[in-house]
C-alpha cells in the first residue's frame, strides 16, 4: 500500500534550455516540445521551462532554483567543446561538486575519436561533475550525465532525444496522465465557455482546456481533458460531449 | 550626448509563455522563434524565457520576477473566453491594479461580434487591468495590452505576431545587434575550439558562438560573432576566418 501512495505522489520536471542561439532567434528551439510530449507520456509533470544564456550566473541560479523545486530537472546545451560549453562547470559548481575529466567518458569518445584527435578542447566534452552517471550518446559519443536530480543534456536534437531515450528508464515514472480531446465542431470558444466553466468547477482533479488553433481556411477549437483517474476522465468527457451537443453554433470563431 | 547614452544602455526583455498545454506537449509553441527573431531585430535583446502553466501564484510570482530585472515583459496566452484563460487577472494582481470591463476593448470587439453574440464569457476578453494601452488584434478583434512595462498578448501565433507588429513602434529599440555568420566548411568542432576561445577572450564586447547542426547526410558547424560595433565585429569575424584558414580538417563533426 505504500508503494501505491508514493506511485500516486505526482512526479514533476522542469526544463532549462541553455543558448545564446535560442535567445536570439538564431536557432528555433526544437527540445522543449519534444520532452514536454516524451515526459507526458511516462507520467512526469513538465511544471516549467526556463530559456537563459550561456553564462554561468544565471545557469547556475536557475539550476539550484529549479531543482530544489522539481522531482527532476532536465537541462539541454551547453555541453559542446567549445568556449561557450559551459554547463558541466556550472553544473558542478551549483551542486558544489568538483569536476575533471572523466575516464569513463573519455573511453566512449575514444570509440569515435582517434588518439591524436582527442585534444584538449575535444576532452572539454569529458569534463563531468563528481559522483555522476554517464548518458550514453550514440551519435557522437560524448555522454551527457544525472547527478542528483539534474540529467544534463546536448542541445542538439537528435543526440538529445537519444539521451533522452537513454536516462528515461533510470527515472521515476508517474501515474499515466490519461488525456482526451474533444473537437468543438464549429462551436466557438465564447458560446461553450460558460458551461465549460461549470464542468471544469464540477469535475474536481480533472483539467478541462479549450484551444483554438486557425488554419489557413477557418478555425478549430477543441477541448482537452486531463486527469490520472479513468473513470473521472471518462465522466468529465461525456458531460462535455453533452454539453456540445446541446449547444447550436454561431458564427464567431472566438 | 545624453540621448546618445541612453540609446547606447541595453534594452533588454524577458518572455513569459503562459500555458498547461505548451507543457503537456500537445502544443508545440511557435512564439518563442518568432519572438526572439524579432527583438534582435529591433535592438532589443531577450534575456530570459519561462514557460508556466495555467496557475494563478506561478503567473504572477513569474511575472513579478521578469518585470523588475528587464526593460521589458512580453507574453503569451490565456487572454482568450475560457475559464483557464486568467493572464489578465494575473497581471492586475502582480502589479496591484484593479481589473474591469474596458469599453474601449467592447467597442473594438462590437466590429467583429454582433450585440447578441457579446456574451459574459466573450465580455471576458475585453478584462482589462486599469491604465492598460490597448494593444490592436486585427484578426479576431479582442485586443492585447501594455501596462508599465509589460506587453500582454495572444498565444495563438497568427494574433500574437499582429499584435507584436502593433506594439513594436511604442518600444525603446536599442543599437541593432551586428550578426556575422561564418561557415566552417567542414572544420570539426573540436578542431578550431582552442583558437576560437582564445578570439574570445581578445575581441572584447564582441560574443563568438559556435553551433553544429546534424543533417540527414551529415553535420555543419557555423561560427557567428555578434556585437554592437560594426568595426569590432568585422574584425572578429576577419580573426576568425584567419583562424579556419589555418586549420586542416579531420573526420569527426564535433
Amino acid at each position: 500500500m505504500a508503494n501505491d501512495i508514493v506511485a500516486n505522489d505526482p512526479v514533476t520536471a522542469a526544463l532549462l534550455v541553455i543558448g545564446d542561439e535560442i535567445l536570439s532567434g538564431r536557432t528555433k528551439d526544437k527540445n522543449i516540445g519534444h520532452i514536454a510530449e516524451y515526459l507526458t507520456g511516462i507520467g512526469i509533470d513538465l511544471r516549467e521551462v526556463r530559456v537563459v544564456p550561456d553564462m554561468a550566473e544565471e545557469i547556475v541560479a536557475a539550476v539550484n532554483a529549479l531543482r530544489a523545486r522539481y522531482t527532476y530537472l532536465f537541462t539541454t546545451g551547453g555541453i559542446g567543446p567549445t568556449h561557450d560549453d559551459i554547463t558541466a562547470d556550472c553544473i558542478a559548481q551549483a551542486l558544489g561538486r568538483g569536476i575533471d575529466i572523466d575516464p569513463r567518458a573519455v573511453a566512449m569518445m575514444r570509440e569515435r575519436y582517434a588518439e591524436g584527435e582527442l585534444n584538449e578542447a575535444r576532452l572539454r566534452m569529458a569534463r563531468i561533475p563528481e559522483g555522476a552517471d554517464l548518458i550514453e550518446n550514440p551519435i557522437s559519443k560524448a555522454p551527457g550525465f544525472m547527478l542528483e536530480n539534474v540529467i544534463v543534456m546536448a542541445g542538439v536534437p537528435s543526440i538529445m532525444q537519444a539521451m533522452l531515450d537513454a536516462v528515461a528508464p533510470r527515472l521515476r515514472a508517474g501515474a499515466r496522465m490519461i488525456v482526451e480531446t474533444i473537437d468543438a465542431a464549429g462551436l466557438a470558444e465564447g458560446h461553450y465557455a460558460n458551461g465549460l466553466a461549470a464542468l471544469a468547477k464540477a469535475h474536481e482533479g480533472v483539467s478541462l482546456g479549450s484551444y483554438p488553433s486557425f488554419t489557413g481556411s477557418g478555425f478549430r477549437n477543441q477541448i482537452v481533458v486531463r486527469g490520472r483517474d479513468a473513470q473521472a476522465v471518462a465522466a468529465a468527457a461525456e458531460a462535455v460531449r453533452a454539453l456540445l451537443a446541446s449547444l447550436a453554433g454561431d458564427a464567431a470563431p472566438i
